[in-house]
């Protein structure tokens, strides 16, 4: 089973297990419209390849991490796009999720794909009741109000932000607790020594996403451009030019392909994230460079 | 320590965490204003009884748990007076939390405390790690899209509503989780038995709750009167009139006590209950039954 089938399998199990369970009709419907067609599971991917590499022996635990980290960042997309913060009429190809459902059912979706989330993660701790606690502890510290994206997106209400703070926890926090998560998942007892490898990878998503901003399609990254000029958000390739974007990209991609710990499977991620990070720009924009 | 002394401390040192780890400034302050002053604290008061009744042997775990609902609690308060539900002005005496910090702060101070009550959960299970799941799964129920607080609320988004499922979900599941997770934090292995306490206390206090909406003084219950009436919600004293609903109350309260399962401390418990329930309205109130 590729990656992609066992996360959708995973995330479509957690819905249908909320729906079972007496869940209200339009509220799953907003919960499934939040979650399916997903974008490129990104997070959930990166948890899975480190657990791999780390000798992965509980995969129905590895599957429930990567599905919450992927749930909790479905659910940051809803509220993010709410009328009170950037209002944001299209997401992933089509319209948000409240202006398909509605406001209040945009902010309900938000709040039960978090319980969701560390609901998922207990129910999936049976095998190995001991990974749960510093499982938990990853997770909900990268979206916590300290430093997690709770925290990333609340820079945005002050008046002084530190840029590096602002996107350590608005996007890094939840690339860290992806590779962390895969590696706790599957038994590491120093987690920790992944976080350079989310950390990283988060940057440089970051910086892509930032080059879309300004350069993508609308059509394939599914909403409009220019939104971080008009939001007043700083953004690399305004700063550094397309060439020299890129040109950080690769340094933060190479960073963090370097910082990959000792582990039984490091060759074999290497190759994974060298892959999936040529995936991060189109051809055409890689191109430019 | 008084149980009021316990539940303050457990939930100014949750709160003083998040802010120590970087939590940004104006959505500390927001967090803070969520949580205090607080209510009467009726949950997290039932949970340590419950706790104290089954023998409690680790404090922290219960102080973890009883804490972890009432941060629930209150992110639901602070969730159901946004604007797109029901636009309250006031709260526990003073202005709501979006009227106070804006709603930006408010959708993510009600995120922020949702994780907030799961990590303290994590944290706290390091002595009793066994305990974790089965806590995690029934105060994640009890806020969950399928049976909680969060389908009680998305129950006001349908058309057609089952009013005993929708209040169920609404007050009864944080209720019959605040006793069930007391068990559970002491090591009770069948924390299930303590459900009809729980859901009766739940329906007793919703009771008082529509009592104190048609006959409360605002001042004392720190919001308006006559919701439910603009709202369209059921109330049970427009339904059952003034003695009508007291006495509704009074059975429920009785149903709630003749429930309380065989255990070390069951004399007490039920003496506790009895007082507690006394608390539920004024003396002026009680005396019309």
């Amino acid at each position: 089973m590729t990656a992609t089938t066992r996360i959708e399998k995973a995330l479509k199990a957690s819905l249908e297990s909320a729906e079972s369970n007496g869940c209200p009709p339009l509220l799953a419907a907003a919960l499934n419209y939040a979650v399916f067609p997903g974008g490129a599971r990104i997070r959930p991917r990166l948890c899975l390849a480190v657990a791999h590499a780390n000798g992965e022996d509980d995969a129905s635990l590895t599957d429930a991490a990567a599905s919450a980290i992927e749930l909790l960042h479905c659910a940051s997309l809803v509220h993010d796009d709410l009328p009170c913060f950037d209002n944001a009429a299209m997401r992933r190809g089509k319209p948000s999720v409240h202006r398909a459902h509605g406001e209040r059912l945009a902010v309900l979706a938000g709040d039960a794909l978090i319980v969701m989330s560390f609901q998922l993660l207990a129910e999936a701790a049976v095998n190995s009741p001991q990974r749960l606690a510093p499982l938990l502890q990853i997770i909900g510290r990268s979206v916590s109000a300290g430093a997690g994206i709770v925290a990333g997106q609340a820079w945005e209400c002050e008046s002084r932000v530190s840029l590096s703070q602002y996107q350590r926890s608005k996007t890094g926090a939840l690339f860290a607790a992806a590779t962390m998560a895969g590696a706790a998942a599957a038994g590491c007892g120093q987690p920790e020594v992944w976080r350079a490898l989310g950390e990283g990878l988060g940057e440089a998503y970051q910086v892509a996403d930032d080059i879309l901003d300004m350069a993508g399609n609308p059509l394939e990254i599914g909403k409009p451009i220019g939104r971080d000029a008009d939001l007043g958000r700083p953004n690399a390739m305004r700063e550094l030019g397309m060439s020299g974007a890129i040109q950080r990209l690769e340094n933060l991609v190479a960073g963090a392909i370097a910082s990959i710990p000792d582990c039984p499977g490091a060759a074999d991620l290497r190759a994974i994230i060298v892959m999936e990070s040529q995936g991060l720009l189109p051809k055409e924009l890689r191109a430019a460079a």
